[in-house]
């Protein structure tokens, strides 16, 4: 049955992909013997080429990271390092600065004067299995190449997400797009009942449509079976799909940005949190300064920077003489550890 | 119920958007009145403007076209007209040729020569409602603007597609990714049962997560109701979503000549057949030279060249001596209408 | 001969682009009697729409604003405004809000929240003549649509941009790419003197190797004349081109927030300085939101946050126990108008 | 001097980049001891991947392929192989097949049926030296990731293009934008002696404003010397620019298409002519399906379609009745190798 998975889902605290590559013994479950034996296989080639490399995202390589109860990400190839950056900005014929240090500044310097080009010159590929709904938000991101499983093509595997307990969120009273506290007692569990029985009872019926199970036995040799590309709209949105990602270093880091806010929807942040991981091990100078720059950054508008400046001249300013609305005070007042 | 529709689907024959409109009091009943009523205003309102303007094209705004049973195509704005291409071709001060006959000519030249960003100078704007599994096709088109309504934000509408009968098809046995012939009888039937009666429960089900009826009213005031971005998981591909969605007119012939192609979809070509009826209002001459040179036209390998100079000058070309592979070969018959 | 010119350059303050058309009667001198007569036909005219209009921007239509010596901008065509950003946001059937305050509201919201698809839904066409150094330096801006007249097909007139005295700066002795104080004297004169002469031999001898003069007119019936594509290449960096130029909202005030900012170079910020003039009879709601928050705000690291909150604590800080590099503590003490 | 080279420019027939390779003894001058010291380390260097390699490419890394008389084309780093293009378009966990046959089989039929997705699963990085004029045509293509060598950080180098004689041609008489017959005699030395002196002298005027020289002492120390984002202006489109210029493979591949088509100028199909060998190493089967539907395919408007089966059904066809504009029945004739 779809769903059930005693996996606690990935943490939003970023524990360090190592720990989850430890666990792929138990994401095996979800590949086939070929497959696994062709990622053997791979995962031991050694090619030799004059390429920069980075060791410590090869270790990654042909690695399937897990993420939610099905999901994976997995880095397929990759291009550039943190010199890379360097080399591109300087147009030069070698390899940039041989000083890592000198590197660093420079990346601290184009990240935060918004000199992005430099930063497009890496790119990184994934194969990602992820739920259809976080499928929708995440190709919302234009700037990026995208091959998907084809569901016209193929039939869909009996994988659904079903959140875990801790993640099953009542509505936010407050916040129209956000969640509040977690569901509990009957409430939670006749929700899990619902998700899982209503995936099973779509996919039977997709089956059924087609006329052709999981396997791809013939269920009734007398029938023709639906259109594959029809019989598919039966599908719940928390179906897996998978596809190829390939995309830039600088839209990734704006990807990354957007998604592993607090804003954005647990789903797509816990897959967002693992770009983050792969970004560590890929980019690492260039990591730390985003992290310092943009992810504990924050964007102080021309009003809010003029209430700062009073409030650090000692002047006592309050929402009403702010020149705030209610909303942006507060906003401010939260970033500045202050009480509103 | 959703899904039920006695109206029929729009045919791929592309009869005049002026019959779908005329259809417009029937898809009215999925107008709150007030929609309705802001709607009619806004018909009626007569600004005035220094820009270009396209009488055939304003006759549209504000009107929804019908697509599938429960969708539509609506105009929202435009820029630019066939003379704005020729302006821009030009860099010219004023408004291009005054000639009508000379446009074409420059317009056929330019699409005949792939010069493609003349086109880019017009715009348009739709809003659009459709199926996800539509929708999910639809998106990987990314050079274009896209604003969908967000089931994160509020609760979506209980309106699913179901083909009508004659769109029923079987999977293709040749075509991996086609369509067969009609399903009929009692496999139809069942079909159609399926998809109404999944539909039914999976909305019945998100209704009960969320607490909350479709019209807003709550359910059981003792519980809290799942967030709406986890409660949306729990539906099927088929439910209506609606975008608003902007492109120029270059990457939007680009999407007809592949979505009102015979390979793709029926569904999606729905909506295609419907946008090139409003790209017969807005530009026609563009049109014309658009449904002769990329339609009705066809693309030749330098080998299917071979043979059809080979064929001119009187030579038997056979399968075996065309250099030709037997798709290749069968795909050059059919285009020449020749037995293969 | 090029470049004199005693008219001063636009200012950065920005006056109120009404006084830039006040100054039209000026710029006709560059229009051909046939261009003027056809754009004071196309002023006149006054069409019916049922489309949004923006009567402040309205007025602008078909008018050159003038830039720098020779240079324009000129507004052919937009989509959209305020109310239309807010009615994608909402994907709504009518015309969003129809109150303004709650319009202001939302567009600072969407603003300030990075959400920014709403703002690609409106869309600007401008005919700009500009210097080829600027233009390459504008190009690198690539969501945008071009058509550049083109010195193949064309010969390219005799306009060249030599920089007003007062801003014929110095390079900078502590920042590589930035100017520094105004050259006076012999070496001003001397600069403004090769500068004149060096447009205009090349550019005679672009006449000579064409064997055409400006006019069209052969120069010598018994040679041939090198190809326009050729003999463009020996034409200086300050020669005039010009484009249409088409880009939506978002992706505009991206660019004027770039190339409007202090560190780009003057003669792109003088045509961004236009722009801004542009969007604030445009969408003045969008402008003023976008002046608040990104022209007049500031990105604050986490680690330049973390000394904003400490000074607000009342504790020292001192570059040297800040925790920023030399260069971000002194960018931070600039910000907040402290002594470094 | 500038632009003075005895060495043949690369010819259009596509020798092959092994030739050009070997000519980089010649090449080496261009670059500084320092700047060869280190491409040798790095053609030395041979670090251990589990990416996947491509041999044949890798011979090329660090090596600059002259283009023209002082440009070249460098592939710095590349991603995927023609397998990549498969297992992308299967979204498969391995390598995709195994058998090459199968590979060159579904890349054609992708390339055919215009499924471009999985080809933008390969990159490919060049650094590029070549003339403004031809940069500025290039830069048009917007999906591209650039840095360019900026003029207002350094100052540019002394090297111009100036074509080699057998390329000098006179305007063509028939079409607007074309080249006609080569330029004999007076007129060729000439244009020659123009080209080169201009380019001489504002090169000198250039160093004259910057007060310093190529090599970067200071001429006057009691002047300040004009800002270089300046000085540049006074440069001709001649001069030579470099730039770090990453791509996918599918618009490179509609880069090529257009720019080593017959109706490109010469000069940048020089550079279109050295990508395309770089791809037939990287990229064998590929290429070869590219040149045979691409560049030796040709497409035929519906009308001119009809012409070819009137033709085949033995049907006397004359322009006259044909159906066709004057200029598309020549071209039709000409691709079909009749007298028009």
């Amino acid at each position: 049955m779809a769903g059930q998975s005693s996996k606690p889902d990935r943490d939003k605290e970023g524990q360090d992909v190592s720990a989850a590559v430890g666990a792929r013994s138990e994401l095996r479950k979800l590949l086939s013997k070929d497959q696994e034996a062709e990622l053997r296989e791979l995962r031991e080639t050694r090619n030799e080429t004059r390429r920069v490399t980075v060791p410590a995202l090869e270790e990654l390589l042909y690695e399937a990271i897990p993420v939610l109860d099905h999901g994976f990400v997995r880095v397929v190839d990759y291009m550039g390092d943190d010199a890379a950056i360097v080399q591109a900005a300087r147009v030069s014929y070698g390899r940039g600065t041989k000083q890592v240090r000198q590197d660093a500044g420079l990346i601290n310097y184009l990240l935060r004067h918004r000199h992005t080009t430099p930063f497009e010159m890496c790119e990184i590929k994934y194969h990602i299995k992820l739920p259809i709904f976080v499928a929708r938000q995440w190709i919302r991101h234009r700037t990026a190449n995208v091959n998907e499983y084809s569901a016209r093509y193929s039939v869909l595997d009996r994988e659904f997400y079903v959140p875990s307990p801790e993640h099953l969120a009542a509505q936010s009273s407050s916040n129209r797009q956000g969640r509040g506290d977690v569901l509990e007692g009957e409430e939670a569990a006749r929700v899990l009942d619902l998700l899982r029985e209503d995936a099973a009872r779509c996919y039977a019926h997709y089956e059924e449509m087609l006329n052709q199970r999981e396997d791809g036995s013939i269920i009734d040799e007398s029938r023709q079976g639906l259109a594959r590309e029809l019989a598919r709209m039966n599908l719940p949105l928390n179906i897996y799909t998978q596809w190829y990602w390939k995309i830039d270093l600088h839209n990734l880091l704006h990807f990354v940005g957007l998604r592993a806010d607090s804003h954005a929807q647990y789903e797509i942040r816990a897959y967002a949190d693992v770009l983050l991981d792969t970004l560590r091990r890929w980019v690492p100078i260039t990591t730390e300064a985003f992290e310092n720059h943009v992810v504990g950054g924050a964007h102080l508008s021309g009003r809010a920077l003029a209430v700062v400046k009073r409030l650090l001249a000692g002047e006592p300013v309050e929402a009403e003489n702010s020149g705030l609305s209610a909303r942006e005070w507060r906003e401010l007042m939260a970033l500045l550890d202050r009480e509103a």
